[in-house]
């Protein structure tokens, strides 16, 4: 059903100095894209065939710094690429396992995306991705 | 410096329920081995040039249990890929990230491992990883 890990999503607070840390292990960063609906400046940097997403709060209410405030700096969730997010959707749902999301909505980069809640996932809050190609 | 992500480290209470939870996206369980010296007990789960990995602890004293207790269920820790461990551990210190393995110990499925100090990288546990060939 998934087909790879599209990227991993670590919450930081300070981006820049977060970038030169994962610059200091050989990751190049690609970009930087404020998604303001998630109250979010994220920064790209593959590895491989995956992509660390490094997500800094820009407001107070952002679901990032609720993260950090509750668990501390660290990853937040993991993405999985799949093809037909909708259809997908609709097979977890059948499985039992709740959603976030029911409907795809927009995250960064282009994609549709959609969050399983984590009380499905044994605590891991997983995305499911659909890239733009 | 580092190659590609080898693993995600996701500690669990019951590995067995949640083997079920990955095995439901479509992951395929590869095997299950226990490491002592960690006292966890560990699934692999490969996707894509990824692995899940799966942990669970077999004792209260675990760093897995210690996790839990602290951060509940989720992402532990995220391992790189590296050749020539001691050389990039040396590498890691010239560039003053405090480690917590300075030596490359065993880890599972006969890769020698070290981890890097949460309180140099942002938070994330992360591991360097030499995979046996």
């Amino acid at each position: 059903m998934v087909k790879k890990i599209s990227h991993i999503g670590i919450a930081v607070k300070d981006l820049n100095e977060a970038i030169k840390f994962y610059e200091s292990l050989g990751l190049k960063l690609e970009a930087i894209e404020e998604v303001p609906s998630q109250k979010v400046r994220v920064a790209f940097l593959p590895i491989g065939e995956v992509r660390i997403e490094l997500l800094e709060a820009t407001d107070e209410d952002s679901p990032i710094a609720k993260f950090i405030e509750k668990k501390g700096e660290g990853v937040q969730h993991i993405a999985f690429q799949v093809d037909d997010l909708p259809e997908k959707l609709q097979k977890v749902e059948e499985s039992d396992i709740r959603l976030i999301d029911k409907e795809p909505r927009p995250g960064a980069h282009g994609a549709d995306i959609a969050f399983l809640h984590p009380k499905s996932t044994h605590g891991t809050l997983i995305e499911f991705c659909q890239e733009k190609h």
